[in-house]
């Protein structure tokens, strides 16, 4: 039996696809994060409400899906993934919110459903991502961790303070606004994406490996290497989604890149490029993990997954 | 000599006045806050730029003072104090930032010079918030503590994102948000302040405390009482103070609260007796002190310097 009641983990060796690995993370994650905000005070019910609403909006949970993956590999105990999984999650979503805002990208539709602000209103929606944020950290430094070191649980709320922060994802937001409306060369666009997206999806891998007993700093930099490519490619593969997909199944407007006048791998290289470099990316991704001495299929086949994806 | 050419914190037998000490624990956080963010890599300078000008913009350092003043008397090394100090005013500054945003107080003056919305712009003021937050968990993750065991630095983190997330800070503006212009009773008012500063105010005790050798939970509880009727106190002067002081010394537009409709001590209960609440509240400061097996007479004389400031 698992504690609270948590979904399984999927056994590594039973993974048949991705798809149903993947299902069975975001339950498991959707689980921890729903527990987590049932568990907060009725301190302010729309301010909740708000905060539930984006976190439980049925997101991919690329990052969730990272942190167990990974973790899984490399022998963690699987309760010990679920606060880097969750908190990581917070973090993501609060930049989502933040992102969405009309002083920011004015988004109205994510995930298929209208944006936080648009739901609630602006000022729930900038609460709710500030809340979201120390959620994150909470839940990382409040975790009754079976097999986690001390120093490594401070490591992890090390890592995503960093990767998250103004050296990470936030210069990286900075960075975009900066450079809409204007020309950006191929290395800058790589160089914001490696900070707006990248960075966390470093982290997710990071503190896979914070979280278990692996201790070669080799296979860390490995792993970073498969997660900077990842990321990467999951970012070229949403430039061209931008072109090719279609809104519905996107759940967000199709075209939204080019009418915000950005700069994407398609505008600079051209579409076949662009997918010639997800290929190149995801292949990069299996380089790094053919030095790992753990069974990587998983790891191998969602990186298929990322640049294969139509949504 | 002093590690990393910091400014000596005052002795505590030295103390002549709160001001004088005031003076020196203020420095000494500017100092540690300026050196983290020369530590910035020049990611996006703007950015940088903006999170420098509203924390190095002269605030008045009420929780740092706090850190400082009960982990000295607690017996804490001086150098474990630089990273709660710093980080919970990263914090506090970042919740300023988001509450002057037009969606939110829509404050266009704050310590004397233009917010940062104003400064900057909207989407910089939001980044700069949410990189100020991040900033101070990873301070407090990656400071080189002497003294304080793994644990309680992990406490510190709990402590801080708690106080400052959903069930804190951000509850209280939530909360603040949803009654303007709506009638309030005084126990909802203090039940909304209680949060909204209260919680850092109680944050910055409590963090001194875990960073200090101090074991006994009943002079943390009596600590903690202390906090509360001063971060109250704190309150109900800034109320008087938006009738009484003037906008020159207050650095903000003096009847602000009035001119937002918002409920105050005053409104609520007349000026006198919010001058009396206040000299309650005092009292009870120094109620909770009197258990305390120290040399409390700073704590004393920096809440009556709270009640009393014109600023």
């Amino acid at each position: 039996m698992h504690k609270n009641n948590l979904p399984p983990l999927p056994a590594l060796p039973e993974n048949k696809t991705v798809e149903s690995s993947l299902a069975l993370y975001q339950q498991r994650v959707e689980q921890v994060m729903a527990k987590a905000l049932a568990a907060q005070p009725l301190t302010d019910p729309e301010l909740l409400a708000a905060m539930q609403y984006s976190l439980l909006s049925g997101g991919k949970r690329i990052r969730p899906f990272l942190v167990y993956a990974v973790g899984q590999m490399l022998g963690a105990e699987p309760l010990d993934l679920d606060a880097p999984a969750a908190a990581i999650e917070c973090l993501h979503t609060y930049s989502l919110i933040h992102d969405d805002l009309p002083a920011m990208d004015d988004d109205d539709l994510r995930r298929g459903r209208p944006t936080c602000h648009k739901a609630f209103n602006e000022a729930t929606a900038i609460l709710a991502g500030d809340a979201l944020q120390a959620l994150a950290f909470e839940l990382l430094s409040n975790h009754p961790y079976q097999q986690v070191a001390y120093p490594k649980r401070l490591q992890m709320v090390q890592q995503l303070a960093k990767q998250s922060g103004y050296s990470g994802m936030c210069g990286g937001q900075a960075i975009d606004l900066a450079h809409t409306n204007k020309q950006m060369t191929v290395e800058a666009l790589e160089a914001m994406h490696q900070l707006k997206t990248g960075a966390l999806i470093e982290c997710a891998v990071q503190m896979a490996w914070l979280a278990s007993p692996a201790t070669a700093s080799a296979e860390l930099a490995a792993l970073v290497r498969y997660a900077r490519a990842l990321g990467l490619a999951f970012q070229v593969q949403d430039d061209i989604l931008d072109i090719e997909g279609d809104t519905a199944t996107l759940g967000k407007p199709q075209g939204s890149d080019q009418q915000a006048n950005k700069a994407t791998y398609p505008s600079l290289l051209g579409l076949p490029a662009a997918k010639a470099k997800a290929q190149q990316l995801f292949a990069e991704a299996n380089d790094a993990l053919s030095v790992l001495p753990y069974d990587t299929q998983p790891l191998s086949a969602f990186a298929h997954y990322v640049i294969a994806r139509s949504f």
